[in-house]
């Protein structure tokens, strides 16, 4: 029998209906694109010159920018979805509102090595890779004329990725996005009708259930969400009550990291390497109070199944995999 | 250089960005996934006994139900995301917030010919397949218990088709949809401001432009989208204001399914058959005054770049392909 279950964050009904797991297809399941032959990887070591120069890097001592020698290089996108050098100018022509395209794109490479995935990164290696997320999420922050910055990994084709190479990217918008604008004001009104954090509620709620708890430690907690959109999504809470990704500790990063080191080594040995989606939700750079209200965490996002019409038009998701499965898949080793 | 615009609806950001579609991929381009041989389609005629009894025909008169002799064919889905069989009762155990499924899933098969997708299918057997569209709406619109609709037509196994067979959906729910709610109160918000129906005004702005314009006549205009989210996005909108897709007469729908053929005729032709979403976005069956703010249309979301990391942390999406370049598109025979 289907069930309805609210996420209070985005005000979205998900339905969690078993059923759909048993329709058949006409198709076979979709192949793993595949790879093309002889093409230089831009994120290789001995490469850098194929990527605009670099903006950071964790590097060896005496290894000179843009040369090999480095553990994590950030450089910009270089195709960029927004473009630093361009003036905030608001443009309106009849009754259409548009602005220029301000704001930045840049690519966190997280290892040299091209078939180091997140699954087989050793804890400490990921834990670098959020050092440099976090360097330059608090950077980018100081340009006042950005609001928000969205910091996501796509692993696989499906999942949006068009390189291989274990990278994640983060981009700078000059407004607050609209799904952050909503989560903001629903976390907001949970505050004001109860006084506590949503996350803070949903960490303690989590943890006691236990069912759909995937990770816990003295600062993260990790859980498959009661409302999960896609099969086998995990969030992962610092225990903390923290608005801003800015505010995590190298302890916190350090146990972030082996929260996802696990979380992903389980799913990509049960479920052969799926496509998925890694998203850092924290609080924007400016505008808004919402230190109390919001709470900085991670969403893994499995891209199991389809966006389709009806998750297009409605905003709901059809889940087929109910949380609590989920978590067992992930206690399981 | 990028441009950002602005889409009224669902206050949504999308950035228009052409640099982007140069960049290079690892991957070939996805192949669509092979068909399975040797599969009996369900949505056949001569097997009207693999799906559940059908709810509604258009058929030869003298034929019985459940057998061949239809043109059109609504059928409950076998493997149903809700459930009209459940009783509507909330739940709330701790924290979390849930509710039975009830609901109805339906699938209107729009043509007995296994091969006649919508790009070759003669505009009067689209406004046939339209007509049971509307008639299954409105019928369920009489049951108290369900508060929206969603049809909608997923084309190709990328965009969330598990079968081929020419077919289009209907989810009923027994709430407003997050993203219905969104587009309700923010075009009320506009209706309140100018004293005007957004769309009204979006069609004459686009029939004064014509850079974006790719079908009009008596009854239905439509256009690319100033802020499409999706290359090659269209919008189809009735002339006249109209709240509810129960309201449309046969001269419009019929007008509908000319501009659809057109279109997907195009689309197919140019595009090579890609996988598509085409959504009826109406409004409510119950609660709350949309009927001045509120129009009723259809879009088109052809699904050639993917939902990635920052589109599903942000709500904002990234577009290569500018909707004036769109408008081009179709307007070329």
């Amino acid at each position: 029998m289907p069930e309805l279950r609210f996420e209070p964050v985005a005000r979205r009904w998900v339905i969690i209906a078993t059923e759909r797991a048993k329709r058949p297809s006409d198709f076979a399941p979709p192949e793993q694109p595949k790879k093309k032959e002889g093409q230089e990887c831009p994120f290789c070591p001995g490469n850098e010159a194929l990527t605009p120069p670099e903006v950071m890097a964790y590097r060896e001592e005496g290894t000179a920018a843009n040369t090999p020698g480095w553990q994590v290089r950030v450089v910009p996108n270089k195709y960029p979805a927004l473009d630093p050098a361009t003036e905030l100018v608001p443009r309106r022509q009849d009754f259409f509102h548009s602005q220029a395209g301000i704001g930045f794109h840049e690519v966190i490479i997280e290892t040299p090595d091209h078939r180091r995935t997140l699954a087989v990164q050793a804890p400490e290696e990921i834990a670098v890779a959020l050092r440099a997320w976090q360097e330059r999420y608090t950077e980018l922050g100081r340009d006042k004329r950005l609001s928000y910055a969205q910091i996501f990994k796509n692993h696989g084709a499906v999942a949006g990725a068009s390189l291989e190479h274990p990278h994640s990217q983060l981009i700078a918008t000059p407004m607050v996005p609209v799904a952050v604008e909503t989560r903001l004001a629903n976390t907001k009104a949970y505050y004001d009708e109860h006084g506590r954090c949503f996350y803070c509620d949903a960490l303690e709620a989590e943890e006691r259930g236990g069912l759909r708890l995937v990770y816990r430690d003295d600062n993260v907690v990790a859980f498959c969400p009661f409302a999960s959109k896609f099969p086998l999504e995990v969030w992962f809470l610092p225990r903390r009550h923290q608005a801003s990704f800015s505010l995590a500790t190298r302890a916190q990063l350090a146990s972030l990291a082996q929260a996802l080191h696990l979380v992903a080594r389980r799913l990509f040995k049960g479920m052969q390497a799926p496509p998925f989606n890694l998203l850092l939700n924290s609080a924007p750079y400016r505008g808004g109070d919402y230190q109390a209200s919001f709470h900085w965490h991670l969403e893994l996002l499995p891209r199991l199944t389809l966006i389709a019409g009806f998750e297009l038009g409605t905003g709901m998701y059809i889940n087929p995999t109910p949380p609590e499965i989920a978590g067992d898949f992930y206690r399981t080793e």
